[in-house]
């Protein structure tokens, strides 16, 4: 990024920056909120990838294992935390590889730069998690609307979850490709051609994961 | 309903209408959009229950058996279509016969006064559907807010759709039963504390019909 006062707003113009609220979040967060973090890699370019933000106070959020995510806040101690429902966007982050040129997502909802402190860590079925204090800097609400219940998005995202713990330790892989085919399910019968769409692309980067090993 | 012209404002000042766009939608409707819906009773008291939205062109939805919902728009051909994404409030239509005075819900983002037409109908595993094409007349955008992902609520959705299903001919009782126990751990793990006690309530709301029996 080239200049954090002045975020490269997105191609359209409805979706300039409205608002602008320093050291707050953008949102009001309650239990878990589903986010999309960008963090800055080795090679100058952004990487995206989900990020549970839990509403404590301060609001945390944990890394499993040696993510990208982790090894650039340990390096640079921040991201841009994004509020994205775009179904498509999300299975992309969670299950392949994204990296970006600008840390603001083209989908975000609201942004907020965010300072990560780690405060404790420990392992759990062999892997390494990090818990990390989260701070907002800098926070910008995009574009808003009417909330609504989409049984389609909500199958997505569940979907994701349970398809980046295929083969890990310490879950269970008949309850994940269970809640992966029940999500189908809901998909198909109450999906948006973006959920669709997104559906599609997950089983796409689960197969393409399997036939890796 | 008094006046439709001048609906009854919620309690809070924040939420009165600040938008009427008569005859359109007042949300993007994509795939299927859960709302819920007041229908005027026989008794004058305003019933509301769940309806799915399919966004086709025109758009429609589908009433199974003979419910509430179904009867009240035979009678009057009409309801109040809302937008609400508060969990407490969704699984108490979904799970339990609620009646209010006030066809607009408190917590409803956004709502459409809707002509139901009756276009189809059938007999799925003995229960009789009718499709309905929806045509707002008259719409009221409330409150809008950014969107943002939450598997709690999610799971809280999908719960409610899995509970109501219980015992009814043509559902599988065990995959009803997994949905909702896999909806009960995210909550659990992800919930926040309204989201905790809307499936607090859906426990409760089942537990009820199964001791009926």
């Amino acid at each position: 990024m080239t200049g954090t006062d002045e975020p490269d707003a997105p191609g359209e113009s409805a979706k300039v920056p409205t608002d602008d609220v320093p050291g707050d979040w953008p949102v009001e967060l309650a239990g878990v909120t589903e986010s999309l973090v960008t963090t800055l890699g080795p090679n100058g370019r952004w990487n995206v990838a989900p990020l549970g933000l839990f509403a404590d106070d301060p609001v945390t959020a944990t890394t499993w294992g040696r993510t990208r995510t982790r090894r650039n806040v340990e390096r640079t101690g921040e991201g841009y935390v994004q509020f994205v429902t775009d179904p498509v966007t999300f299975v992309d982050a969670a299950l392949s590889i994204v990296e970006v040129d600008d840390p603001i997502l083209e989908r975000a909802h609201a942004w907020a730069r965010v300072e990560f402190e780690r405060t404790a860590s420990g392992t759990e079925d062999g892997t390494e998690w990090v818990r990390w204090k989260l701070t907002p800097v800098e926070s910008v609400v995009v574009s808003s609307g009417v909330p609504t219940l989409s049984r389609g998005l909500g199958a997505v995202v569940e979907a994701s979850v349970a398809a980046s713990r295929l083969d890990v330790p310490g879950y269970d892989d008949a309850a994940c490709r269970r809640t992966i085919a029940h999500a189908n399910d809901v998909v198909e019968r109450a999906g948006s051609p973006r959920e669709r769409e997104a559906f599609d692309r997950l089983v796409a980067h689960v197969d393409a994961a399997l036939e890796l090993e």
